[in-house]
C-alpha cells in the first residue's frame, strides 16, 4: 500500500520524465532521418548509402576540409557516370532526380497521412491548443497519428516543401504525452490532469525544436496550454529540460547543439540600430498579417472547392512546383534550416560564401584578411550583388508558396518557412544598412557610435532579428518569442533588439487582425475555443445569451418527482442535449440540479434490466424521499435516481454581466451554466452560446462553432 | 476624444514603461549609495568624500592596478594618523570605527522606518503577495514607504547585517507600480487592473534585483501574482526590460552588468558531479527547512514578547553582535555580494586570493603559471587552509545570524543571506571534491572524463549551484530560481546542475514542512491568503463550512419589501458583517441579491437626508415595483434601493464539493458566496471561513485569519 501511494506521488514526475525521454528520442531519430533524406535528393554516399554527406565526408579519408566535400560523396549525376560536372545535361540530370525524389517523399508522405493517420496533418498546434482548452478529439493524440506524424514529418521536410518539422514535434510530443499517460490511472482517469501532462509535452516539443526548455515551458504557458496550474510549470521545465538533455546525448548534427541555426555573436549592437531593428519588427507584422489572411482565404477555397477531396494530387502538385522553382536558386536548393543558418552567421575573416564578398578596402584584392583592422569593410563585391538577387528571388518564392503549403495534409511547421522569409528579409536590409553606414559614415545617427560599417553592423544579427519580426507576426507569439530567439543565440546581449522587434512585429499584425494563425485555424475548423487572453468588454447581461429566449419553447427540464420512465425516455429521444436541470416542480421552478444525458439514459437502462416491475408508467424520483420498490409483480415499480443528479451545477442569475459569464466559464471550464431569477430556474447557457454572442458581437459568424 | 481612447490603450504600455523606469533608478541609486556606505565603513577617499573606493582609485593617479588600491583612499587609521598598519592599535582603531558605524546605519534606519514608514521594513515580498490576492493594506506600497525603504535598505545593507536589498528591490517596484498606477484612472480606479501593474512591477524588481529580465517575469509568475493573465505576461517582460536597461545604463557597478556576481564560465562540468550537485540540493534543502523553523519561531517570540516593543534597540543589538564578530573574519567583513562574486569565480592562472592557494603540481613554487598545464593541480596549500576555515566560521555565522535579522524592523531581504551560506558551503564541498579527485584519480566515477583534478572540478561552480540550493530550500521557487542563476551565468549549460540541485532542494525542503518562508511568514502575520498551488483533496461539503452552523442563530437577512428603515438600521448597527442576502421572503427563502453593508448605510442616510418624510417605519422596497414616494408630510414615504442590490452574487448548493469550491474562491478572487438548497437559501461562505476550514484540516490554529 504504501509502495502504491508512492508510486501515485512519484507518478506525476515518472510520466513527465518519460514523456521527455520520448520526446527527446523522438527530434533525435527525426533529425538524423530529416538530414539523410535531405541530402540524399543531391547525392548518395558510396560506400554506405545509409549515411548523410556530413557523416559520410567525415569517414571518408578524402576530406576536404574547407569545402566539406569528399570524394566519396557522389551526386546523382556522378552515380550515373557523368564526369564532367559542368555541363547542361549533369545540371538537367541533377534537377530531375531533386524533383523526382521531392515528389515522391512528399507523395508517399501524403499517402500514409491519408491511409493510416488522418490526423497527422498540419502542424497541430491549433488542435493541441483546443484540446487543451477541454474539447476532446479521440484519436488525435493516439499512438498512430505519433508513429505516421514522425516517420511523415522527415519526409515532408526532406521534399523540400516550405514547411518545417517545429510544429509537428509539439504535436509529437504532444502524442507522447498521451500515450504515457495512459500508462498511470491518476492521469488516463481524469482528462484535467491529462491535460497536465499534455502543457508539458508541448513545452518539451518546443524544447527540442528549438533547443529552448525555457522558451518551451513560455511557448506552452503563453500560447498552448489553457489553463497552466503553477504546480506544473516546475514539471513542465523538467520536462522540457529532459527532452533537451536526451537530445544533446544523441547530438544529430554532430555539434553538440540542438539545432541547426544556433549561433553565437559577440558583437555589440548599437543604439541607432534600434530604428532597422523596429522598421524590420513593422516589416514582420506586415507579412505576418498578409499571410494569416491569405492562407486562410486559401484554406477556407479548398474547404469549399474540389480541391479538399484530392489532398493527394495538391501536394504533389506544390512539391512539384516548389522543387522546380528551388533548385535553380542555392538559397533554396538547401533546406530552410540550413539556409537560417546561414543567413544568421556574421561574416569572419574568410569569405566563406557570397553573402560576406566585399570588396577589401585596402584593395590588395587577397580573399583572406589576416586581421580585425582587415575585414571586409568596403563596397559590394560581385559574389554579394549575385547573393542579393538570389535572396530577393528567394524571399518572393518562400513568402508566396508557403500560403499554399501550410494546411496540405502532410505534417507542415509553419516556424521555419516563417524564420526563412524573416532572415532574408532581415539579412538584405542588414546589407542596406552597412552600405549606408558604408556610404555616409559621417550621418549623425552612427557617427559617433561606430568607426568603419564592418565594426558596426552585423547583418546576421539583422537576420536574426528579422526572424523573429516574421514569426511574431505570423503566430503573435510575444515573451516565449523573445525568449526562444535568445536561448538560439545564447546570449542576453541581444534581448533589447528582439524585444523591439516582437512588439512592433505585434503591434502592427494586430492593426490588421488581432489574431495570430493558430486562432485563425481554430476559428475556420470551428473548433469551440473560448479565449481567455481576449477581454469581454461589451456590456449585455446573461439573460440577453440564455435560451429559451423570447418566443422560443419552453425549457425542457426534469421534475425532481412525478416524472414516469416513459417521460424521460421520451424526453431523450425527443433532444439532443446533453443534459437537462432538475427542479422541484413546474409550478416553483426551484433548482435542485442538473442530469447529464448519458447518466440518465445508462439509469434507465439498467433500471428496465435489473427490475422486471419498472414498467413505461414507472414513477421517477429523484430525490432522497421515494417510496419503496415494489417486487410484486402488478404494479409498477418506482425508481429511485437520485444519486445521478448532480446537486452542484454552477448557477448565475440573470442579471450577472456576461462579462463575470465569460470570466466562469473560462476560468472554471465548465461548460453549462444555469440561469436563475430569485431561485426560480429560467434557462440555460452552455459554452456554444457563449462563443456564439462573442462570434455575434465581433461580426463573425455564430454558425461556424461546432460543439462536442 | 479620438486621443482620450489611445490614451486609454496606451496607458498600460505608458504605466509600464514608466514603472520600468523608475524601478530601474530606483535600483541604481541604492546600488551606488550602498556601495558608497560599505565602503565609507572601512576608509575615506581623501579628495573627494562621496567616492566609493572603486571610484575613488580610478580617478587618483596613484593606482596600483594589482590590488586595486591607492593612496588616495585611505582607511580610518591613517586618517587618524597612525602610518604603522600593522600594530594592534591600528586594527584596534578600524574595528572601531566599523562597528560604530554598523550601528550608525541600522540605527538610522530603523529610526527613519519607525518614524516616517513602519510598512518600510521587512523584505516586504509577503506582504505584496498578499496584497496581489487580493487583500488591500492601506498605505502599504505609498509614496512614504517608498521614500523610506529606498533610503534605509542601502543604510541596512551597509551596516553588515545579514540581509540583502534584493527582496526591498521587489517591494520598492511595487511601490512605483502603485504610485504610476494611481496616475491613471483606469488603474486608480480598478484594484485588479492595478494588481496586473503590481505584477509587473514585482518582474521589475527581480529583474533589476538580479540582473534577471526573464527570471524576474517567471518569479513574478511563479511566487509573487496570484492571478497572472496572459496579456500581462508581456507588459511584465517588458517591464522588466525597460528597468533593467536603465539599471544597464547607469551602470553602477561600472563592469557594464547588473549584480556584483555575475560570472562567465566555460569549464564543462561532468556527469557524475551530478551527486554533489543534488548532494547540495539536499543540504540547501535541509537548510532551508531549518532557517523556515527557527526563524518563524523566532518571529513568533518577538510578537508575543516585550523584544517586539524595542525595536531600535533589538536592531542596534543584531548589528553590534553581527559587526563584531564579522570584522576579523575577511569573508563577512566585506559585503556580502562581494563575498558571492568572490566565491563564483573560478580559480584562474594568477593566485588571486587564498581560494586558489593550491601547491603547484610541479613543485617549482612561483606564484604565477604561464600555461594551462600548469594550472594549480596539487595540494591545498597553506592559504587555501586558512581560507577553509575562515569559510567554516562565516558558514556558521552567517546561517545563525540570519535567523535573527530577517524580521528586524528594517529592509531586510532574504536572497542574499541565503546565497551566501550556499555558497559557503557549495565552494567548501566543491574544494573538497577536488582534493578527492586529486587524492583519488583513479576512481572509476571520473577517471575516464577528466585528467588530473584541475580541469574537472570548478570550486566556484559548485558555489553557485550551492547558492541555488539553499536560495530553493528557504523560498521553494523553482522555475524562477533555476532561470535567475542561469541567466546570472549567462550559459545554457549549467541549467541541468541548477535544475537538479532545485529539485532535491525542494523535495527535501518539503519533506520538512511544506511552506516556503514567504508562506510562513503570511501565516506567521495572518494575512487572509488562499493558496492556490495547493490542492484541496478533502470530501467536505459546503454545507459543511458555510454560516449559520448548527445550532447558531439564523442568518441574518434582508427581505427584498416588508422591512422598516428602522429594521435595517438596526440590522446594520448590531452586526458587523460586510453584506447581507436579500430574500424575496421568509418564507419562501428565495434569493434575490446581496447587498453591501457601505452601500446600505450610505443609501440609508441618504434617503434620510434628501426627503424628510422618509421616517424609522418608512418601508424600504428591494425590488422594482414600489408604491411612489410620498410627499405629503403625514404619513412615512417608502424607500426604493432596489439600484444597491447586487443581483449577481455567486451562489452555489449546498452539495458543492469544497475542492470546488475553493477553486472558485481562488479562480475568481471572490470574497463571499451564497449558499442555495434546491433555490432556497440556506447560508454563507465567506473567504474566512473557507481559509479557516484549511487551517483546521491542516490541524493549525484557525483563529489566527484576520480578515478585511
Amino acid at each position: 500500500k504504501t509502495i502504491k501511494s508512492l508510486h501515485d506521488a512519484w507518478s506525476g514526475w515518472l510520466v513527465v520524465l518519460l514523456v521527455g525521454l520520448a520526446a527527446g528520442t523522438c527530434a533525435g531519430i527525426i533529425d538524423i532521418v530529416t538530414k539523410w533524406l535531405t541530402d540524399i535528393k543531391l547525392g548518395v554516399c558510396t560506400f554506405a548509402f545509409y549515411l548523410n554527406k556530413e557523416s559520410c565526408c567525415w569517414m571518408s579519408e578524402s576530406k576536404n576540409s574547407l569545402t566539406d566535400n569528399c570524394t566519396q560523396w557522389k551526386t546523382w549525376s556522378e552515380i550515373f557516370g557523368m564526369t564532367e560536372s559542368n555541363t547542361s545535361s549533369t545540371y538537367v540530370l541533377n534537377y530531375f532526380v531533386y524533383i523526382l525524389m521531392a515528389i515522391l517523399f512528399s507523395a508517399l508522405a501524403a499517402l500514409l497521412v491519408k491511409v493510416f493517420a488522418p490526423y497527422a496533418c498540419g502542424s497541430g498546434i491549433p488542435e493541441v491548443k483546443t484540446i487543451l482548452s477541454g474539447f476532446i478529439i479521440r484519436g488525435y493524440l493516439g499512438k498512430w497519428t505519433l508513429l505516421i506524424k514522425s516517420m511523415t514529418a522527415p519526409l515532408a521536410v526532406a521534399s523540400n516543401l516550405s514547411l518545417g518539422k517545429e510544429g509537428p514535434l509539439v504535436h509529437i510530443a504532444a502524442c507522447c504525452g498521451n500515450v504515457f499517460g495512459h500508462l498511470f490511472p491518476k492521469y488516463a482517469k481524469n482528462e484535467a490532469k491529462k491535460r497536465e501532462v499534455l502543457s508539458a509535452a508541448a513545452a518539451a516539443g518546443v524544447s527540442v525544436a528549438f533547443g529552448a526548455p525555457v522558451g518551451g515551458v513560455l511557448f506552452s504557458l503563453e500560447e498552448v496550454s489553457y489553463y497552466f496550474p503553477m504546480k506544473t510549470l516546475w514539471r513542465s521545465f523538467f520536462c522540457a529540460l529532459t527532452a533537451a538533455f536526451i537530445l544533446r546525448s544523441i547530438n544529430p548534427f554532430g555539434t553538440s547543439h540542438l539545432v541547426m541555426f544556433y549561433v553565437t555573436y559577440n558583437r555589440p549592437w548599437f543604439l541607432f540600430e534600434l530604428i532597422p531593428f523596429s522598421l524590420l519588427g513593422v516589416l514582420g507584422g506586415l507579412y505576418g498579417a498578409a499571410f494569416i489572411h491569405a492562407n486562410l482565404a486559401w484554406c477556407r477555397f479548398r474547404k469549399t472547392s474540389k480541391l479538399g477531396k484530392i489532398p493527394i494530387l495538391e501536394v504533389i502538385a506544390v512539391t512539384f512546383i516548389t522543387a522546380a522553382a528551388s533548385y535553380p536558386n542555392p538559397y533554396t536548393r538547401i533546406d530552410a534550416s540550413s539556409m537560417i543558418a546561414g543567413l544568421f552567421k556574421e561574416c569572419g575573416h574568410v569569405i566563406e560564401t557570397n553573402l560576406c564578398d566585399y570588396k577589401a578596402s585596402n584593395k590588395n584584392g587577397s580573399a583572406i584578411f589576416s586581421s580585425e583592422r582587415d575585414l571586409p569593410n568596403g563596397d559590394i563585391g560581385a559574389g554579394l550583388q549575385t547573393a542579393v538577387w538570389q535572396l530577393v528571388i528567394a524571399l518572393i518564392l518562400k513568402s508566396v508558396i508557403t500560403v499554399f503549403t501550410f494546411g496540405l495534409k502532410v505534417p507542415t511547421g509553419l516556424f521555419i518557412p516563417s524564420m526563412a522569409v524573416g532572415a532574408i528579409m532581415g539579412r538584405l536590409i542588414g546589407i542596406g544598412i552597412k552600405q549606408l553606414v558604408f556610404t555616409y559614415p559621417d550621418c549623425f545617427l552612427w557617427k559617433n557610435s561606430c568607426h568603419g560599417a564592418s565594426s558596426c553592423v552585423t547583418p546576421g544579427l539583422y537576420a536574426m532579428v528579422g526572424a523573429a519580426a516574421t514569426l511574431g507576426g505570423v503566430t503573435r507569439m510575444t515573451v516565449s518569442l523573445v525568449v526562444i530567439m535568445f536561448e538560439l543565440t545564447g546570449g542576453l546581449q541581444y534581448i533589447v533588439p528582439l524585444m523591439a522587434a516582437a512588439m512592433f512585429s505585434k503591434w502592427t499584425g494586430d492593426a490588421f487582425g488581432h489574431e495570430g494563425i493558430y486562432d485563425g485555424h481554430i476559428r475556420l475548423n470551428g473548433y469551440p475555443f473560448l479565449d481567455n487572453k481576449e477581454e469581454f468588454t461589451h456590456t449585455t447581461l446573461a439573460t440577453d445569451v440564455m435560451r429559451p429566449r423570447r418566443g422560443d419553447p419552453p425549457l425542457r427540464v426534469v421534475t425532481k418527482d412525478g416524472m414516469t420512465v416513459e417521460d424521460l425516455e421520451m424526453l431523450v429521444r425527443s433532444t439532443n442535449y446533453n443534459g437537462f436541470p432538475v427542479i422541484t416542480s413546474h409550478d416553483s421552478q426551484r433548482l435542485v440540479g442538473y442530469l447529464y444525458r448519458r447518466d440518465l439514459i445508462f439509469a434507465l437502462e439498467n433500471a428496465r434490466l435489473h427490475n422486471e416491475n419498472v414498467l413505461s408508467n414507472s414513477k421517477v424520483y429523484f430525490s432522497l424521499h421515494a417510496p419503496p420498490s415494489v417486487s410484486s409483480s402488478n404494479e409498477p415499480s418506482p425508481v429511485r435516481l437520485f444519486n445521478i443528479v448532480d446537486l452542484s451545477p454552477i448557477t448565475i442569475t440573470d442579471h450577472t454581466p456576461m462579462e463575470i459569464v465569460v470570466e466562469i466559464f473560462s476560468k472554471l471550464g465548465i461548460r453549462q451554466a444555469l440561469v436563475t431569477h430569485n431561485g426560480r430556474l429560467l434557462g440555460i447557457i452552455t459554452k456554444k452560446d457563449v462563443l456564439r454572442h462573442i462570434a455575434q458581437l465581433n461580426q463573425q459568424d455564430p454558425d461556424s462553432i461546432m460543439f462536442n
